[in-house]
């Protein structure tokens, strides 16, 4: 099942997709980060959050994204911190973050969270929200106080993955102690640069009409964004047709290369309930990596699949009185009808149960690791 | 030029792509709003900002989307809210919204502006922010007492054509005082429903693991989302090719039909500068409406081109000793070159050029109005 990439695909895809321009500075933080806590013997995680984009033009005015707002990540942030991890935050940027995803994302705005303070001078904490919005503060400033957390941005999926590269290389000295958390909604498709066109996509009404001064451009555009007619209904000249080459599998070049020893974790989000299981369990024996947590993007909030080599599938699940004849513990059940979901959101934040149980898992990785390297010294 | 579209296609497009679950609600807000400016006489703009979303799979996890934050349409509603309109703020779910976007994307996060009090009991915010957030929080607070401003979420390019289309219908009794004001970047193709595929579209390594189990599922999928080899590199089972319709033209539907008198301003957003003026003017000739702002992705913050029916293009420019030899009144200009834009951000935000200058066209727009109307009584 093991499929090593040829380090020629990796090369060529690196080399020919520029990295972002804060790759330098990227990594300069995060090494300045890294031993720090390295020096002090404390677990690293980096967590990646949000969707990446694929970009359609050169000049970016059209993407293809992934559904993902980075609540999983930014939540999960918080219990890495809890749990006494250090964490690299690697996000798509303007996604949710630890902390402040209490409010970003509110139905209003952050403003309805303050108001003018008595005297008419000053800026507080609105009476309602006050002691919660103290109580975030509190814990956002701990983290930077401690500088346990390094947030990085990314947009697109190459930015992502020169990101990833590079910082899961830099964590490479924590051995089995770095723990890469890969919740990130990343594209399995993208145009490569040979074949993306300069400028904004046109359509073709207006093409038409700049047909006499544009011809050669838009020679140009008709190879890669080719019209063709496969519908009787919409005249050939006006359709849009995208043609994108899958991203090159990394997954186990980052297993087997530029994270080895560390633990790895990664998300596999699916819709239809009949594959996610079967997926997962395909992704892990492929990879050869340490757990895939999968989800239904339905249920997600209130339900996961722990996947893990040599162990049986297990199921966390959030404890809610509408499921209380299920026994949360059975290793095997159905996943949840989305129909029979309470309304609202959970009592819980199921990355409660999630970061717990992965710490749990770490801890035998590095213990087991650690046996290794003494049996193999004795 | 003028393109009247058939009724038959609209009325297609709106029973095929159901409206979003929240429309009616939308609609009730809106009405209530509407009916309280009207009575005050206030103009009322309806703003559309950020960009829309073509969903790939009915259960979206992959999306098209269009590069925008939401930056110009956030900015200008609160210049439209100094010059006295009321303001119904039509924007991406997410995207940045007036008064917060000072905050919200901010490199760090808004937690970074506040601060614990002296007593340790309170949240206030950071000294050195602390006159500026409070001088953001009065206007904010005077437009929510006020109430001046309603914000209404899409998601979707459907969603987005439902609200757009419920809401100009709405504001129709405010006659010439209504102002349409359309800086939403709306995509141009889409996915019709009947071309959507339910799930998760599957790279296709996975679903050759899976083959057996989903053979008819798969057969549904390929009718849409075809694979071909156009490429000796690639093999052709690897590769995902996205067919899209164009999404009908309904701007002249709202000229015409849905806000008839109404003062309606488009954007177009181009990345070649030599395409950019003729593609304003085509748009204005189409669709026969009051004003088409041309701007470029790389310079939008810096300048943009007035171009209005029976006018010479108008090139507004915010101020900056780089270009302090160049009449920023001259009517015929070249566009700014990036390469010669200064540092960082303009010193003034351009939106406070752009709404007084709407403003004054919208006047004109009333006075003549008016007259027609006096002069048919007469």
């Amino acid at each position: 099942m093991s499929s090593a990439m040829n380090v020629d695909v990796e090369d060529h895809y690196f080399s020919s997709n520029p990295p972002p321009k804060a790759l330098a500075h990227h990594e300069a933080l995060a090494r300045d980060f890294i031993n720090q806590h390295a020096a002090a013997n404390r677990r690293v995680v980096l967590i990646t959050s949000g969707g990446t984009t694929v970009p359609l033009e050169r000049n970016t005015v059209r993407f293809i994204d992934n559904f993902s707002a980075g609540t999983r990540g930014a939540t999960s942030a918080e219990y890495f911190l809890e749990s006494g991890y250090a964490v690299i935050f690697l996000h798509r940027q303007f996604s949710l973050q630890p902390y402040s995803r209490h409010y970003s994302h509110a139905t209003g705005c952050f403003l309805d969270f303050l108001q003018e303070d008595a005297t008419g001078t000053g800026v507080v904490a609105a009476d309602d929200h006050a002691d919660e919005l103290l109580a975030v503060l509190r814990k956002y400033r701990a983290a930077r106080t401690r500088n346990t957390l390094l947030a990085i941005p990314f947009v697109t999926i190459t930015d992502y993955l020169h990101e990833l590269r590079a910082i899961a290389r830099l964590m490479r000295p924590l051995g089995p102690r770095g723990l890469l958390y890969l919740a990130a909604a990343v594209s399995d498709f993208f145009v490569p640069p040979d074949r993306m066109p300069e400028h904004k996509i046109q359509s073709t009404d207006a093409t038409d009409f700049l047909q006499k001064q544009k011809e050669e451009e838009e020679a140009e555009e008709e190879e890669t964004f080719d019209n063709f007619d496969s519908s009787p209904t919409v005249p050939r000249s006006k359709r849009l047709v995208i043609d994108l080459d899958p991203v090159p599998k990394f997954l186990k070049n980052l297993v087997d290369g530029w994270a080895p020893n560390q633990f790895i974790v990664s998300f596999k989000l699916e819709t239809d309930p009949n594959i996610l299981v079967h997926k997962a369990r395909y992704s892990l024996e492929r990879y050869q990596h340490h757990l895939v947590v999968g989800n239904l993007l339905t249920t997600r909030k209130w339900e996961v699949v722990f996947v893990s080599p040599g162990r049986s599938d297990r199921w966390l699940r959030v404890p809610s009185p509408a499921w209380k004849q299920v026994d949360p513990e059975a290793e095997a059940h159905k996943p949840l009808d989305p129909s029979d979901l309470p309304d609202g959101e959970p009592a819980v934040e199921i990355e409660s149960l999630i970061i717990p149980a992965i710490e749990r898992l770490h801890e035998e990785h590095i213990k087991s690791h650690q046996a290794r390297v003494d049996g193999a010294r004795s």
